[in-house]
């Protein structure tokens, strides 16, 4: 184990006050009453993507606008014939949220080429530092890199009110050729992406690093509920067909569900609309939306399947039928587990505290991870909260992370075959 | 027991197909796509009161607008100083109702005044006949009869977009001097109004008659449940403040805790927000309504008390918060006795079957008891449904009604001293 020694005897550091002092000016592009709004393709996201070709160019580094959108740059490396070492994240926000979602990943990969440029490290393969494009809608920039992006995805509506087809064109890209920019399995060597952290378990578990074992698979259902409406006042309680009360038994039955068994497994109903919704008549009509992840694609359905029979259960007792949609499934994507190992030894060379967690969020790592050994380096979120204008991580996390970035890089430069 | 005996050795019965007759007619005013829309104060609402008013006038009844808006027409009795007997109900619909709730006790209450003048009888008291304006909109026209109408209730908006006062004013009435048509304990001497069941009791009771003992106590209340928005993939199960799994464990618990006692209460969770209401969002906020019904106002506390004791309970175990509010409570309003007797002595002498039941909506006659001994007499409404364009009573049950109406009215007349 060379490479472990290696990174072991000799971390490197970035300039963490200068990559503080970026994301403090960043701060101001996008800032509103609500939060940080720089949703993908409006006036603020023009201006943080301004911003950020000026942190590339000040770095040394010349960025392009690929086809689809992202900003990529290249540092080459020593060794002919090499894929490379892809590093980022993204810089667009939800709507109200926080400065650290995104950014911290993204001027992370900026400083990590920076600081190897000023420390006159050159790396074997190529470094590829990319600002990947409207994570937050869907992931769309790196779902183009890999060849994923379908029709529906384009003419979908941002939260902007572009269509993902019109902001591919307003931010600089192609739509018809969107084609040059995707890339295949051996095209890139490993991609490593730094993120805040959004549950809170590091902060709970008292640890500086996670080290991201995969993105939870996710499936997103919607239910519908169907009842009898009528007179709330008139009706007696053993003749109702309630479809109120079976979404309420079915909101329960979920929760217990996901909790009968152990593991990170999470399910939430987020969204529930009752119809005629009228204080003085039973509910004949709810739809209500479940989001199931857990880091194993088998327990997502095997949980499926006991939802559906509690639906069963609840109707045949509330005289209601339930019918189920999907709206969205996407598969688990699994950490690369030599790239967990050289983010591991990066932390372990810097003295941070580390452990191994899932990813309950979704990121541009999902889509990665299908043509390349992927992993993820986790910060710290202050009370786990994200997708928030409280969002906070502290300067000191943040400059850890860049850290680990770095020396992971260095072991992965080292390691990869 | 002379009244009794008179009743059932005499029953009369009024001209039940031009009572249907009439409703046939009128239900083709403010018929459209979704239903019957009589909303108060609108053009539908208008021709119906001239439909209704041609009705009086045909019957040989001289109708008069009083300054609230009601119809009233008076057929003088034979003893002088008597107050009035009251019969009557209201015209106006719901948005996308039926023609059954309001126009069969209306038309049938003129039905049995023309009866009594074509069979040649004369009461001894007064017989007043009455169309309360805007029963839907908060029994309106009956409330202000009793002089408990409000500056607010004046400036409430109907569904029809106008305020109650510029309603008054549309209708005939007159804001400026309601005063001149509130009535006080003494000067009417019993109100009986009949109306179509609204619950499917008698339907499933296999009755012809709902002998109603009083219109039940209603208490709503908006419930503020306050959580914690966070992410639903990143924050694990045992860190959550789930403002909806929250609201969900309620709604079961307060129908588990209606039907934990024997009774008719009912209790009805009918709205339901929730807040940001996103599929991949743990709710921060709920809020939703308790409509909660009962004869009798101490079970109506006591289950208040038990709500808010479940309240705490689930808040303490969800990590999440309840407020209360109380947004309408009224008070149960009881049949008078003698009046119920005179009903059933009605139906018995008619051969029709019957029971006691409590009026589980509100009805004008909850207004008129707290001046007048009150009676009502309910028809079935196939399925229970009422509030909706399936609203349906059968011509044979809007006859019979009538004529229980008619003899319960000169068993009134008889027994009344």
């Amino acid at each position: 184990m060379d490479t472990l020694r290696f990174v072991q005897q000799a971390p490197r550091r970035v300039n963490g006050p200068r990559l503080n002092g970026w994301l403090a000016q960043f701060d101001a592009i996008g800032r509103t009453a609500g939060g940080i709004n720089r949703v993908a393709y409006s006036e603020a996201d023009l201006a943080g993507r301004t911003f950020t070709l000026g942190l590339f160019r000040d770095s040394g580094l010349t960025p392009r606008i690929d086809t689809l959108g992202n900003i990529i740059a290249r540092v080459p490396g020593t060794q002919a014939g090499l894929a490379p070492i892809l590093i980022g994240s993204h810089i667009d926000s939800v709507t109200d949220g926080g400065n650290y979602d995104g950014p911290v990943g993204s001027f992370a990969a900026i400083e990590v080429a920076r600081s190897l440029r000023e420390q006159g490290v050159t790396l074997r393969h190529p470094l590829d530092v990319v600002v990947w494009q409207n994570e937050e809608g869907g992931t769309v920039g790196s779902k183009g890199y890999i060849g994923e992006l379908t029709e529906a995805d384009l003419a979908k509506t941002a939260r902007s009110g572009k269509t993902v087809r019109e902001g591919i064109g307003i931010i600089g890209g192609n739509v018809a050729r969107i084609g040059e920019s995707v890339r295949k399995r051996g095209d890139v060597a490993c991609y490593i992406e730094l993120h805040i952290e959004q549950g809170g378990n590091l902060e709970r578990g008292r640890r500086d690093i996670g080290v991201v074992q995969g993105i939870v698979g996710l499936r997103w259902f919607e239910v519908t509920i169907t009842g009898f409406a009528n007179h709330a006042g008139a009706t007696p309680m053993d003749q109702r067909q309630d479809a109120m009360l079976a979404a309420a038994k079915f909101t329960v039955a979920v929760h217990d569900a996901v909790r009968a068994e152990p593991g990170r497994q999470v399910a939430t109903v987020g969204r529930l609309t009752v119809s005629p919704n009228t204080t003085n008549v039973i509910p004949g009509q709810v739809v209500l939306t479940v989001d199931l992840r857990d880091l194993d694609q088998t327990k997502i359905d095997r949980l499926e399947a006991r939802f559906k029979q509690l639906a069963n259960e609840i109707g045949a007792a509330t005289k209601t039928t339930f019918a189920f949609s999907v709206l969205t499934d996407s598969k688990p994507a699994l950490s690369d587990e030599r790239v967990m190992e050289w983010v591991e030894a990066s932390a372990a060379s810097l003295k941070a505290s580390y452990n191994r967690m899932p990813s309950g969020a979704g990121h541009d790592a999902q889509e990665i991870a299908h043509i390349a050994p992927m992993g993820m380096i986790f910060i710290p979120s202050v009370g786990g909260i994200s997708h928030s204008p409280k969002e906070f991580s502290r300067p000191e996390d943040i400059a850890r992370g860049a850290d680990v970035l770095l020396n992971a890089v260095l072991a992965a430069d080292a390691g990869l075959r």
